[in-house]
């Protein structure tokens, strides 16, 4: 078993060489990354059993089971991945700029590679794959710490794709596990500072929250999505009702699903009663202000925490506002700045909206559950930030790179 | 006397409506500014003189004195600076990217205002107008911590500038000085994520080191520069020599001077002896390992500090070795990713330079000197980063900015 900082210092002199690598290497090592991965399905489900049984035994419960069980089906799926992340285009080496100074130095903005990422993540085996196929495609090395209750499924994931690197001839250590079974395994971690470069916490609120509140290594945060859906006086009433159902309800338990709806009050008149009858018919929990409670019976008051937290499930809190100022402003005070919609038929209130809510995705006219790395044609994605540093909302290849500039003269010198 | 947290609180309000601003009403509170200080300059100087007589009754060294003292010169200096950031671009609203999705979604990916941005600094006053006036023009709010030993200038700039605000009818809360006088008001200014986009530390090595350490909110790394020049075999005597003096000499206390100096073996049988006699000519100090000292009396022997740490004075380090690729090695353990350069008439080996090494920028054939906002064409700018995630290099106005996805639709829904 290596101890946490030795797999670091791997990863990092890893990172040297991925750095390095040509688009047509890294492809054919993703591609057999890709054949190891269904080759080995049979060992990958045997080590992935051993965490299911005991998970299991320590009665975790079923969503959570299903999220950590492999099969031959979905390895297969986490495959065809490996080979979309493959066809995706190399982001290392795109000239972002070029230009030329009054002392005639040629300067060129040149994307290069992060260095080491350190992905924490819970107990889904997928995203070691997806983590580990992206940040190589992006010419990083990649230290994977997932959940303890994956740890076996993860090894073997780890050995599979390190095998498949080195029959390349890739250092296999560009894709380093974290081996250290310590529990401050991951505070440790986030204080590798000059080791790794980024870190990227995946998961829930607490995993996420203890990553941003003791790295010392840059850490972008991710997944949070407190989404909300204002209505405006002009909306279509059939256009609300349509994005209204498909935020809420298409599926629940994903950061860009809406948990709170705002509605404008004379459009409240005029339609809340039908919109909250039609949530109720779909099972969603209502919790609402005062308002919202006298157009529809059975809406639960709502207290600070419904504003403030996701429900990540078939609930929703529904409040009045005045105009679509009052909305930004709750938006802003209560969002967690993922993505946010407005139904209208206003361009300036549209106009306003987007200008105004602090947000990494701002919606005029549809769902919030776009907000993602395919929809946004982007491919694959490492997560969705939701800060404003470095990068915001989905984050596909370009987003875990960095640039440096190449400065060009002949014999220059400051006068 | 404000609390800490009402200074942020009232910062992060302000930056709401600077956000929204036009540049034609930016640029005109910029210019307001400027005129504000050179108005003003009798009421800053007479401030200015109680810090700097406190400084001289604490015995503070001179240069330390000299980077403290504003005169009405100087403050036509910084007002002028001012002016200049008034006639930058505005970065706010560059449309960065726009596509249509699969689904018919247009996204245009738009540069923001950061919204915070909270600023850590030593006894350099001109920063404090520096740093607000790019903030703003950026479209963000500043709250600004500088040395308690520059309190009085700084109140008295502050005080000014947020005039100058008023008097445009811009909250001047866009301006905000930390008047929390406790020592650990730095420690948790650091921690009020939420509050504070983003921090920017400006200083000392350990300043930097404090807030990339102790801070839950974004921090950008800036500044420590252990600047390398590599001399490759083929590289041309005269214009080695002038890029060694010049990355050295023309200015020492510097982030962008060069620190240590790397020799390629042949290069250094023709011709080491001859530089370093030079350079002991121009009163550097040469620290080296055996092979730098086998050709000129004197070297020092070089210890680990001596690779691994700036000098900012007339001193340097200066080591043999086989080729490029030791070179980089040598340069990716000891560099702080500041800025590098080789000098050769090699193509290959420029290109592998460019491409191996870790850091900000990377010169082939020019002094390490020109990182800096106005060298790169960027006008002044907020500190170099040296760290790797969001901005690289000289800071200037895009560099403190972010982005969102503005996303338009027809009533799209997730299928």
């Amino acid at each position: 078993m290596k101890a946490l900082v030795e797999s670091a210092q791997a990863t990092k002199t890893a990172s040297e060489v991925t750095a390095l690598l040509d688009t047509e290497t890294k492809n054919r090592a993703l591609e057999s990354m890709a054949d190891a991965l269904t080759d080995n399905a049979e060992s990958i489900v045997a080590a992935n059993a051993k965490d299911m049984e005991r998970g299991r035994a320590n009665g975790t419960p079923e969503p959570m089971l299903d999220r950590l069980m492999l099969t031959a089906d979905r390895i297969a799926g986490i495959a065809a991945g490996v080979r979309q992340v493959a066809a995706l285009p190399d982001p290392v080496g795109e000239i972002m700029n070029e230009w030329t100074t009054a002392e005639g130095l040629n300067i060129k903005k040149v994307r290069v590679p992060m260095g080491v990422i350190g992905m924490i993540y819970e107990a889904r085996p997928n995203v070691t794959v997806d983590a580990a196929s992206l940040a190589f495609k992006a010419g990083s090395a990649i230290l994977l710490r997932g959940s303890a209750s994956a740890y076996e499924s993860n090894a073997e994931l780890v050995r599979v794709l390190r095998a498949a690197l080195e029959k390349q001839g890739v250092t296999p250590d560009a894709v380093c596990l974290v081996e250290d079974p310590g529990h401050d395994a991951v505070d440790r971690m986030l204080k590798l500072r000059g080791l790794v470069d980024l870190i990227i916490p995946r998961g829930g609120a607490s995993l996420i929250r203890n990553a941003v509140l003791n790295a010392t290594v840059p850490v972008i945060e991710t997944g949070t999505g407190n989404c909300h859906v204002y209505i405006d006086e002009t909306a279509d009433y059939d256009m609300a009702e349509r994005i209204v159902i498909n935020a809420k309800t298409q599926r629940t338990g994903v950061c860009n699903a809406m948990e709170t709806l705002l509605v404008q009050e004379d459009w409240a008149k005029q339609h809340l009663e039908r919109l909250l009858k039609t949530m109720t018919k779909k099972n969603v929990e209502l919790h609402g202000d005062e308002a919202a409670g006298s157009y529809c019976p059975g809406v639960i008051p709502a207290t600070e925490d419904d504003w403030a937290n996701e429900y990540l499930r078939l609930a929703m809190a529904v409040g009045v506002v005045p105009d679509v100022r009052a909305a930004v402003s709750h938006i802003n005070r209560y969002g967690t700045r993922h993505t946010e919609c407005i139904v209208t038929e206003t361009p300036e209130n549209a106009a306003y909206f987007q200008k105004a809510v602090d947000a990494a995705v701002v919606n005029v006219n549809a769902s919030t559950r776009f907000t993602d790395g395919f929809m946004f044609g982007f491919g694959a994605e490492l997560g969705i930030s939701t800060q404003k540093l470095h990068a915001r909302g989905p984050m596909g290849l370009r987003e875990i790179t960095s640039y440096k500039y190449l400065v060009t003269g002949d014999g220059q010198t400051r006068a």
